[in-house]
């Protein structure tokens, strides 16, 4: 819904909305899966919106992208292969790259288009993809794990909501399938909505992911362009625990997380220390 | 701004809004101070307005009482006499009258409707008026303090944003009278704004902060209703440690926080533990 300059999208059925100040509309397109738009606004920078929905805006993809790339890669013993599902932007293989010791980084966004579009649009997002290690895929996310047993350290579901094209990256046929590609001490994250509006189940997702994985943990990062901001995000593995950084990576992190925006070791060690109402909503 | 059965509130330079559906205007008035509305939503249930400004919601109001009301009480060796200035909704004094150690209970709120308001329509908020230990007074909250010295144990500012009348309880003078005010293991702490959204000068206020107190630190809780959702808190004290939580009062919390909806020890030993954009905009 873009009316007199300014964006706005609706949430918790309807009755909450948040509305962004728009400068220009600097694409819009309609690929083979999505409406792909990008705004210039005032108040967030560019603004990335797939089917009307804010994907990523420059005022706060860091918070996201840091996350997702650092915790999983300071807690798992030795990570080497590891793979993104869906996040076309970049972000997230921006942050893994800064990992040395990772060897293999795999991006499979279902549309091209999504990439394409960053590429032109959020350069600094996308300045990660260039690097040797990784691997772009145009394809989907569900049928390419599929091909792997026991191969990744690593897994990210980035994805859109939980509906549409991406509710099968959200069922638990889907999480068994990301279990049985990862290795020993796989890491899985995922993020998770918001637990005040909760519009898509929480719970459920959570429990889903119990049902496959030893270790589930949850935490929370803002997202200011999405519903009500409180954003939760998703920690399962096969063992490994999401606060036992490896000692031996810290000294390479103290100077890394210097250029980070989001992300340090102490932030890292306190967030899964949950409120009462990210406890109930998420069971962890 | 209520416009079309939706009320908006712009921040950020006015390029960011949030809104809300309104089912009812339930109450406004204009009273000595301000302009008090009471809206009834349909996300986030009643909504207390003062000049327009989002205060209050029923859904999301626990986050800010039971930070306020339980952080300082637990930490503080042993704390007797609490001074609440502002915080007419009386959501604060509902979490002090929740320990038995305290004595005595000061809300100072200079808008005496704001009180009666709230007794209507948030009577879930101001249940603990009723306490014993607990003194309403309706006045302004900076004489008032001027006349303590070394008396209270906690004193927290519950204020509007730092203009108009509320701009005095953001200075370092005042900051000085509370320090004075305080007793020698003297706890302060205050609302702090958004730092994405830096419209105040957060780091200004921490910085104020430091030049009067030993300990600043700093933590962030959702407040759905207020702009950008991430908001961050002041925990200011001349000596008492953050998060140093009193063993011997663990035993009283650990039945306690099973019947609140944001506050566990847990929690709080982890949440002074920031972001790097948190740390960089506070200093802290």
């Amino acid at each position: 819904m873009i009316d007199q300059n300014w964006f706005t999208e609706k949430y918790f059925h309807q009755d909450v909305a948040t509305s962004f100040r728009v400068k220009e509309v600097l694409h819009t397109e309609r690929s083979e899966y999505q409406k792909i738009e990008v705004l210039e606004t005032h108040g967030v920078g560019r603004l990335l919106l797939l089917d009307g929905k804010t994907m990523v805006s420059e005022k706060d993809e860091f918070v996201y992208h840091e996350v997702m790339g650092h915790i999983p890669t300071m807690v798992h013993p030795n990570p080497k292969n590891v793979l993104i599902i869906g996040g076309g932007d970049g972000g997230i293989v921006r942050e893994f790259v800064k990992h040395p010791n990772l060897e293999r980084i795999d991006l499979v966004e279902i549309d091209e288009r999504v990439i394409e579009v960053s590429k032109q649009y959020f350069p600094d997002c996308t300045s990660g993809l260039s690097d040797k290690r990784v691997n772009v895929r145009p394809q989907d996310g569900v049928e390419y794990i599929k091909s792997f047993k026991n191969f990744f350290d690593i897994i990210i579901i980035d994805s859109t909501d939980p509906e549409d094209f991406a509710a099968g990256l959200f069922t638990k046929e889907f999480y068994t399938f990301v279990s049985e590609a990862l290795t020993e001490n796989g890491i899985m994250m995922a993020q998770t909505e918001n637990p005040f509006y909760d519009e898509w189940g929480i719970k459920k997702f959570y429990d889903n992911l119990r049902e496959v994985y030893p270790v589930v943990a949850s935490f929370t990062g803002p997202m200011l362009i999405y519903p009500g901001v409180f954003w939760t995000f998703a920690f399962a593995s096969k063992g490994v625990k999401p606060t036992s950084i490896v000692e031996s990576r810290m000294p390479f992190m103290e100077k890394l997380q210097a250029n980070l925006k989001w992300y340090n070791m102490d932030w890292h060690k306190g967030a899964f220390n949950l409120s009462n109402i990210h406890k109930k909503v998420t069971g962890c």
